[in-house]
């Protein structure tokens, strides 16, 4: 049986992958009366007289709602509601394991983003954070800004946000491994869905030198006008040079590639006509844009996928956890561009120099030290802020 | 201390009254690639296949979603989201402490009906089951209806029908030790909420005699057009006799009085004015109409009411997680009348003839028996209509 298989047999086994356990005990009739009725009132009172109390006297300080419409569920796309919870519940226990998040899926029976922001809105009284999953570009883009305005919690697009800052933080170790500055390199990303335009806008943010973004009908220039809005706005401030083109014609002296597309775009010939030590991330999961061995061949310095079986595994899990840890034990409204960029410094300073080379540039996803340094960086960044 | 400032301590203590734990596995690479990408991916593409597998492949065959918009929060009103939740915490572990259901919370930021009634539409494809609680009459009508047309999975409103369900099974009962049958029997219910409303419809449809309802302003009678048109409705199907007055004329000759209204609107008087082996339950909460003490010194024959350090308390725990667990093992689309009445009756006969008296009509709320065989009872109810 492959992974897939052995996923469905154990899912079957599962039968859903989160329950709930109870913190109060509920034995005696004591018990009933202070979790429930008549005692309760008290606290329900509580917080009436002030709402701040929610984070003190409910659940509230340590949850997460995972919520996705369907649209954009790993590389299977627009699957529905039901489809996509074997998904957030795989996120929702990732959550618990690494950062004892209490997360619970919620995959909405609507695409409408005006439904959707009014939906989340309302839930945000319930939750102590956000985290948007798999909401399908461009709609994700619109549906983010509204409800990081409309809600008092952090709202956080983990495809965007937590992939930009995996990638962040592995680059930033891959330079080191080839010696090259962040502000002078030039980056390549191909694929201008969330992600892509999500991680090209968090490069710059970090002081990349130029970023090229690539969408299905080649460079994406400034000054034109795009299908998509989202990629006209990203084209004003990326593609220095104007590059205009094919995938090869940007890559070509680029310093840098990062794909999250779709399999096999990416040639040897592609790699061979990047500029000296070039570093690859081909992240299209679970078949790459160019596999690692090809890529070294071709002369790839420092290569990471989206493999677990591979070196160099750029995953979301890496950041999520602790990001969300943080901000909730800061009890921060946002998770701010600043916070981002924290998260992203700190996960690639657990790579020490003396641990650092090509084959590793980022901690392994199990790494117990990851979530609580990530938690660490995004709090005191939120604190500075407050 | 009293039970209120012991419930308030246990609430700081409890930071949170449940919590997420993990059903699958999260130590390895191999577990990471089961639970979450890729192997998750064909889990994802069986639902979408077929949705119905959703309720196998996923949690939400043993989920309730537990909803609120903070309206009409115990006896405490309109508090807000925020305030109702230590409310639906306790609900939610209740549910897994006596039928093993995972339920969560969600205290919704709006008031709006229209926008109620899209979001828990919205939300229905997450769950198993919806449980409405606290959300005020007459809105609270409306919400349910349209509720029920809009989602393919159970909704009900606890506060009208889990109540409605242990004060029939109480009833018959309490009728059981005098010696009258339901059809005989006049019934007084004062308070004409979601609760009395609720108690009305179910009594008559279990068979009762007749039931006039009484509201603020004194008897509903039928013809008459009230400010609530469900009290409009209501009248229409009770109160025979076209009874016209306050409280104590409705009470006069009648065989058993309901109280689901205010403290200390009950006098002795009153029930010396009703039938023979009067049956009153005050349920008023935690002050009764009329204390039980009381209503005994002045002739009631069977006296229940919602105190826990009482005999013969009505309360709602005797019916929903039962219900629920019933409805769900049976994969039922919605909880009709018939698997409701089945379930009053399930409750009712666990009480034997031996055991049957005066001061124990009920199981005790703890009684680990009564979910099993309310369960039961709906289940094979639900079996039966399919």
């Amino acid at each position: 049986m492959d992974v897939y298989e052995r996923s469905l047999k154990k899912h079957y086994e599962w039968a859903g992958k989160y329950e709930i356990t109870l913190r109060a005990p509920l034995e005696t009739l004591e018990d009933l009366a202070l979790c429930y009725t008549p005692g309760v009132s008290r606290a329900c009172l509580e917080i009436a007289a002030d709402k701040a109390k929610s984070f003190e006297l409910t659940r509230r300080h340590n949850t997460v709602a995972v919520v996705t419409d369907g649209t954009a569920v790993l590389g299977l796309g627009d699957i529905g509601p039901e489809a996509a919870m074997p998904v957030m519940e795989g996120k929702c226990a990732l959550f618990k394991a690494f950062a004892d998040i209490d997360a619970t899926p919620i995959c909405l029976g609507t695409k409408d983003p005006d439904e959707i922001v009014k939906i989340v809105t309302a839930l945000s009284k319930t939750y102590g954070g956000i985290n948007l999953e798999d909401i399908s570009a461009p709609r994700c883009f619109e549906i983010e800004r509204r409800l990081i305005e409309s809600c008092e919690i952090p709202v956080f697009h983990d495809d965007q946000h937590g992939t930009a800052i995996v990638a962040g933080a592995a680059l930033l170790n891959a330079l080191r491994v080839v010696n090259k500055r962040l502000s002078d390199v030039r980056i390549v990303i191909n694929g201008a869905g969330s992600a892509g335009i999500a991680i090209a806008k968090f490069l710059l943010d970090m002081g990349a030198g130029d970023v090229v973004c690539v969408g299905r009908h080649g460079t994406l220039v400034g000054g034109e006008v795009y299908p998509n809005p989202a990629h006209t706005e990203i084209a004003k401030i990326t593609n220095k040079n104007k590059i205009k083109g094919t995938l090869k014609d940007a890559m070509t002296g680029a310093d840098v590639f990062i794909g999250v597309s779709v399999p096999k775009v990416v040639t040897q010939d592609m790699i061979g006509v990047m500029a000296e030590k070039p570093i690859v991330f081909p992240l299209a999961n679970p078949v790459p844009e160019i596999t690692r061995e090809e890529a070294i061949q071709a002369g790839a310095a420092v290569v990471g996928t989206g493999a677990s079986n591979q070196p160099n595994q750029i995953n979301n899990v890496l950041a999520f956890p602790g990001i969300f840890r943080g901000a909730l034990d800061a009890r921060a409204r946002d998770i701010t561009p600043a916070m981002q960029r924290a998260a992203a410094v700190a996960l690639s300073e657990l790579v020490s120099d003396k641990e650092l080379n090509a084959d590793y540039i980022l901690p392994n996803p199990l790494d117990k030290r990851v979530a609580k340094a990530v938690a660490a960086a995004v709090y005191d960044c939120a604190k500075k802020q407050l």
